[in-house]
C-alpha cells in the first residue's frame, strides 16, 4: 500500500512538509499549488528535494474550473491547463488532480465535458502524465463517483482516471457498492479524510472540519476497506485542513497521520486476525510527597481503601479490584512530574491481553518508551501518552508485575463497597486534543463516542469519551478555550500528564457516602435537588437521602446512575459512582460539578488574597 | 419594547447574570432552569433578588418533551409539567416555555397534542401563569410556526400563546410572510439571535453557533421590524449559546447584547429616519519616539507623503487626502500605547457626516468616552473601540479640527500617486472578535461581509471585512487561535490598540513601486510569479515586470488588484493598492505575504538568538 499525505494537511513550509512526511514513513506526498509559493527555490528543485528526503511526489494539487466553457473562456482554460501540466512537470509530479467544475456557468453537457477531458489527457500524454479527475460534493454537474466515472468511461484514455474522494462521498450520501463497478485500474488515487459528524451541510462537510481517518464519526475504516478487496493499488493519500490540526507541528501531524493509516490497515486485518486489546485498568499511580501524600492516604482510607502493600516507599492501596499505587519515591519518572507540579496521576496501569501483540502495535503506531531516569518500582513496560502521560502496560492485574514480589503485604484489609476502576479523566490543551483522541485509538485500539460540549461556568469544556471494546477501560479526554474553566485552570498548574479525576465504580454509593466524613465530600449546591425534582419522577425520600449525601443523579436509556466526589488535592479528585444499568459517564452533571468545584476554589482564593 | 434577555446566554452564577443584564439596561431576563442550580439561595428569593437589581423575570425555560405521550408516559409528563409550573411559580416567573417535542416516539397527533396543551393550559391558569409554546426546528411534529399557531389555535386559551424562535424561522426556511397570520396578540415572547451562515444542518444551527443580532448573516432586523409592524407588544428576548461569547464577563455580553438590541430598533427606525454615517478615514494617528519615529517619517516620505504641517511634536504626513499624524509627543493618551508597546498606530480619525446625530448614536450604543490622561492635539470627539482602540471623530476633514489652527505649514509638497486611505487591519484576540464585529456594526453602523478563513503559514487566521455605506470606510478584523501565526505574534507584542496595516490606495502601482528603494518594500516570494502564470491568463512582461516590483496580483468580478506591502516597523506595516474595479481586499494573497512576513521575523529572530 502507497501511503501519501497532501501537503495541504500542515502548515509551514513546504521542505518542512516533505520533511516531515519522509520521517514518518510516507511514501508520497501530493504538493498543492499554493505550497510551490514559498518553496526557497525554482520549481524544478522540487521533486530533488523529495527524492533526497527519500519520499516521491504523487500529484500536482489541482486544476480547476477546467471543463465546460465555450468560446474564449474555453480557450482561456485550455491555456491555464497548459501551464498546470508544465508545472506538475516541473516539479517532478506525475499527475495532475482536476477537481470537476464548481461554475454553475459551465455547461453541463456530459459530452463536452469529456471531449474537454479527452483534450486535456492528450496534452498530459504528450508530456508523460496522467490526470486524476475528481467529482467534488460542490461541483456543478459532476459532484458523484458515477458522473466521473462516466466522463472518464467516455473519455477511455489510459491517462485519465478517477480521484476518490472520501468526504465528498460521505457528504454526498453515496452508497460505496457504486465502487465495485469501477475497475479497479481506473482509480489513481484516494483521498483519505474524516469528518466529526454529518450533520453539515455539504459544502461545508467537503471544505473545512476535516479530521484525520478515526478522528471523526464517518467510515473511513470500511471505505478503505471495500477498495482494498477491490484490489486497487493506487496510492491512498490524507487530505485533511482543518484549523486546529494545523496549529500543530510538521512532525506532529505527520505521526498522527501515519497513526491514522496504520487504524484503518488494521481495521482491514482485523476481518481475518486477533487483535491485542485492553482488559481494565491494573493501577493508578500517585506521585506525592510529605502532608499532601498523607493527605491522599486518609482521603483513600475515607474510601474504604487499605494499604495493603508496601515496597521500599511506594504503597499499595486495594479495594476490591481498584488498585493505587502512592509514590513516595524521590526519584525516577514519577516523582519527576511531582517535581513539576506536586501531587499528581503520574501514570495509569493498565492490563492488555496479549503483551507480545500489543507490543508490536506499538511499534506499529510509533508509540515512543518512556525512558525512566531511575528505578521503575513495578517492571512494567512504560509508554508515553498525549501530554506527557504515563502508562505502564501489565499482562494481567498488579500481581502479576515482574516489581510485585518486591512488595510486602500488610495485612490490612480494605472495607469499603468499591469494587474497581470505572473510568478516568484527562484534560489536554486545546490543540492537543485530537492529536491525543488519535493515540488512544491508534495504539489502545479504543473506540471514540461523537464531540460533547459541557458548559463549565466561565466557557465550554469540549469532551470525548473513548471505551476499549467490553467498556472495562474508559477514558475521558476534556479541553477548553476558555482560561477560567476548571479544565483549563487545572492544566495551567498541572499541565503534565494532567489525569484530573479517577472515577471508582460502587455497588453501593449510599452506603459508600455514608462512610464518607462530610468534609471529604464535594458539597453540592441544594437547588440542585430541586431541580432533580423537577426533571425526575423520583421519591421525594431517595432525593431527600442523596441531597443529604451529596449525590448526584442520572439515567438514562440503559438505567440510572449515582455519583458522588471527593474534595480535591491539588487539582486532584475522586468520583464514586453506582452503575444500574447506565452507560454513560454523567455528562449531564458535570456542569453542576465544574459550578461547585469553582465554589471551592473560589473561596480558597479569596482566603488567599486576605 | 420589552427588550429581555436569556441567562443562557451569559456564562457564571445567575446572580451575575441577573445583574449584568440590569445594569446594561435590559427590562427583563428568562431564567434556565439549570441556572436555578447555582443560585444561593432558595428559588424564591430569585424574583426578590432581580426586582432588587430592577430587572423582571420574563419566564422560565424550558418544559420539553411535554406533549403526545400516551398511558403512564403521559401520567410521569404531567407530573413533570406541574413541578415545572410550581417552580416558575416560586421564581416568580410569570410564563413558562414549552419547546414542542423533540422525540420522534411521541404522538403525531395535533388533536392529542392540543388535548395536553389544553390541560397544562388549565393547570397554568390555577396558578396565574402564561405559556410559550415554541416550535424547534429539531422538533418531531410541531417544527413550524404555522404547526404551532394551529395548536395553540386548537387549544384557544387566553393563557397559551407562541414564541417565535428566530434562529428556529431561518433553519426551517420559514417564509416570514406567515408571521402576517398571527394574530399579534398571540405572540407571547419572540427569541431574537443571528447565525454566521445558513449553510448549517437545521439541528445544529438551532444548537450552536448562535450570535448577536448584527453578528452574522441572518436577516434578523427584518423579522424584527415585521414584528413590529404588525404591532406585537411581547417581550424581544436575545437567546445566544456560543462558546465563544459566553468566554465574555457577563457584563460585557451584556452590552454587547443591547447594542444588537439597538442597531435592530435602529434599523426599524431607519425606515422613515435619516442616519449618521462615516463619510472616510480622516486621518491615522501613529505615536512614536526617537528613531523608531524617524524611521517610520523616512517610510512616509519614500512613499510620496511630505510633512506638510507641525503643530509642537505632532506632525502631519500628507499625499492626496491621506494624512497620517505622527505623534511624538511625551505625554497624552497616545504617548500612554507608545509606553506600551513602542510605536504604533495610536488613533484612527474618522470622518462622519453628521457630529450631532453620531453624539446620539453614542450615547445610544453605551460608547464611551476615552479619558485622555493629557492634552489632545486635534480637538476631537475621542471614542474608545475594541481592543483599547482610539477613534478621533470629525465633522470633516482634519483641516475641519478645532485643534487644526496650532497646526503651521511647512512648505513641503507631497509627490507621488496615493489618493487616499483605503483600509485599515486590526487583530483582535479570539474572545474579543465578536464583541469587537458588534462594536463597529452598532457603533459605526458599518456592514460586514461573511467570515473568510485565511491560511497562515502557523495556523488559520479568522477573517471579517467592514465598510460603511459607500465603501469609503473599511476595516479588516482579524483573529487566530495558533500561537505562532503572524495575527497572533503581533498581538503578543502589540495587544493594545493593534492596528498591524494601514492600506494606501494609489492610482498608478507600477509609479508607486518604482519610486521605493527595494529595502523599504517586502520581497514576495519568486514562485509567486510562477504560480501567477499559472492561474491567470497574464502579459509576461506584466509578469515580469510585478515579480521586478514586488507586486501582488489578484482579480475579481469588479476587476483588477494591484498589491504591494513595505517592511514592518515594530510589527506594523503599509500596503499600497491599486483597484481597477475590484472590490475585495486581496484576501487571497494575505497567506502569501504572511509567509513573507514571517522569513523576515524569523530571520531577524536567527540575527538575535546568534
Amino acid at each position: 500500500m502507497f501511503r501519501s499525505i497532501s501537503s495541504i494537511s500542515f502548515s509551514g513550509q513546504l521542505e518542512d512538509k516533505i520533511e516531515a512526511a519522509a520521517r514518518a514513513g510516507f511514501d508520497g506526498i501530493e504538493v498543492f499549488r499554493e505550497d510551490i509559493i514559498g518553496f526557497d527555490g525554482p520549481p524544478e528543485e522540487i521533486a530533488r528535494f523529495a527524492e533526497g528526503e527519500g519520499i516521491g511526489i504523487v500529484s500536482l494539487q489541482s486544476l480547476r474550473d477546467f471543463e465546460g466553457f465555450d468560446g474564449p473562456a474555453r480557450d482561456a482554460a485550455f491555456r491555464r491547463a497548459a501551464r498546470f501540466l508544465d508545472l506538475a512537470k516541473r516539479i517532478g509530479a506525475p499527475m495532475l488532480i482536476i477537481c470537476a467544475n464548481t461554475d454553475p456557468q459551465s455547461n453541463a453537457d456530459r459530452g463536452q465535458i469529456a471531449a474537454d477531458l479527452s483534450d486535456l489527457a492528450a496534452m498530459a500524454a504528450e508530456r508523460g502524465l496522467r490526470l486524476g479527475y475528481e467529482a467534488l460534493a460542490s461541483s456543478a454537474h459532476v459532484n458523484t463517483v458515477a458522473d466521473a466515472l462516466d466522463v472518464v468511461n467516455r473519455v477511455d484514455a489510459d491517462n485519465l482516471g478517477l480521484v476518490i474522494g472520501a468526504v465528498h462521498l460521505f457528504a454526498m450520501e453515496t452508497d460505496p457498492a457504486v465502487l465495485a463497478e469501477i475497475p479497479p485500474e481506473k482509480i489513481f488515487l484516494v483521498h483519505l479524510a474524516d469528518a466529526p459528524t454529518g450533520r453539515i451541510d455539504r459544502a461545508l462537510l467537503a471544505q473545512s472540519f476535516r479530521l484525520f481517518p478515526g478522528q471523526g464519526m464517518m467510515p473511513v475504516a470500511a471505505l478503505y476497506t471495500r477498495l482494498r478487496a477491490m484490489g486497487i493499488e493506487a496510492p491512498m493519500s490524507l487530505e485533511i485542513f482543518n484549523d486546529q490540526i494545523r496549529s500543530l507541528p510538521p512532525s506532529q501531524i505527520a505521526r498522527d497521520g501515519m497513526r491514522a493509516f496504520h487504524l484503518v490497515e488494521e481495521a482491514h486485518r482485523q476481518q481475518s486476525h486477533t487483535h491485542s486489546d485492553l482488559v481494565a485498568p491494573a493501577f493508578i499511580e500517585f506521585t506525592g510527597q510529605g502532608d499532601e501524600a498523607d493527605d491522599l492516604a486518609e482521603l483513600l482510607r475515607a474510601m474504604g481503601f487499605a494499604r495493603t502493600h508496601v515496597a521500599g516507599k511506594v504503597e499499595l492501596w486495594r479495594q476490591g479490584e481498584a488498585v493505587i499505587a502512592l509514590n513516595r519515591m524521590e526519584e525516577g519518572l514519577a516523582h519527576s512530574i511531582y517535581l513539576l507540579q506536586g501531587l499528581s496521576v503520574s501514570g495509569i496501569g493498565l492490563q492488555v491481553d496479549d503483551l507480545d501483540q500489543m507490543d508490536q502495535r506499538l511499534g506499529l503506531f510509533h508509540g515512543e518508551d518512556a525512558t525512566l531516569d531511575g528505578p521503575s518500582p513495578y517492571g512494567l513496560r512504560v509508554v508515553r501518552g498525549p501530554g506527557g502521560s504515563v502508562f505502564y502496560l501489565a499482562g494481567g492485574p498488579i500481581e502479576s508485575a515482574p516489581g510485585f514480589a518486591r512488595f510486602e503485604p500488610t495485612g490490612e484489609q480494605p472495607a469499603g463497597h468499591v469494587l474497581r476502576i470505572d473510568h478516568c479523566a484527562q484534560a489536554l490543551q486545546p490543540n492537543l486534543f485530537l492529536s491525543g483522541l488519535m493515540f488512544y485509538r491508534a495504539v489502545f485500539n479504543m473506540r471514540s463516542e461523537e464531540a460533547r460540549d459541557v458548559l463549565d461556568p466561565h466557557g465550554t469544556v469540549h469532551s470525548r469519551t473513548l471505551a476499549n471494546d467490553d467498556g472495562q477501560v474508559r477514558l475521558s479526554l476534556n479541553s477548553s478555550f476558555g482560561a477560567g474553566t476548571t479544565t483549563q485552570r487545572f492544566l495551567e498548574k498541572s499541565g503534565f500528564a494532567p489525569w484530573h479525576h479517577i472515577a471508582f465504580a460502587c455497588d453501593d454509593i449510599l452506603a459508600c457516602a455514608r462512610a464518607l466524613p462530610p468534609e471529604d465530600v464535594l458539597q453540592v449546591p441544594p437547588n440542585y435537588y430541586e431541580d432533580l425534582a423537577c426533571r425526575y419522577d423520583l421519591d421525594p425520600a431517595l432525593i431527600a437521602e442523596m441531597r443529604d449525601l451529596n449525590i448526584f443523579y442520572d439515567r438514562d436509556a440503559g438505567g440510572e446512575y449515582f455519583q458522588l466526589y471527593t474534595r480535591t488535592i491539588n487539582g486532584v479528585f475522586f468520583e464514586i459512582v453506582e452503575r444500574r444499568g447506565y452507560r454513560g459517564m454523567g455528562a449531564v452533571n458535570a456542569p453542576v460539578r465544574m459550578m461547585a468545584q469553582l465554589r471551592v476554589l473560589e473561596e480558597q482564593d479569596a482566603l488567599f488574597l486576605m
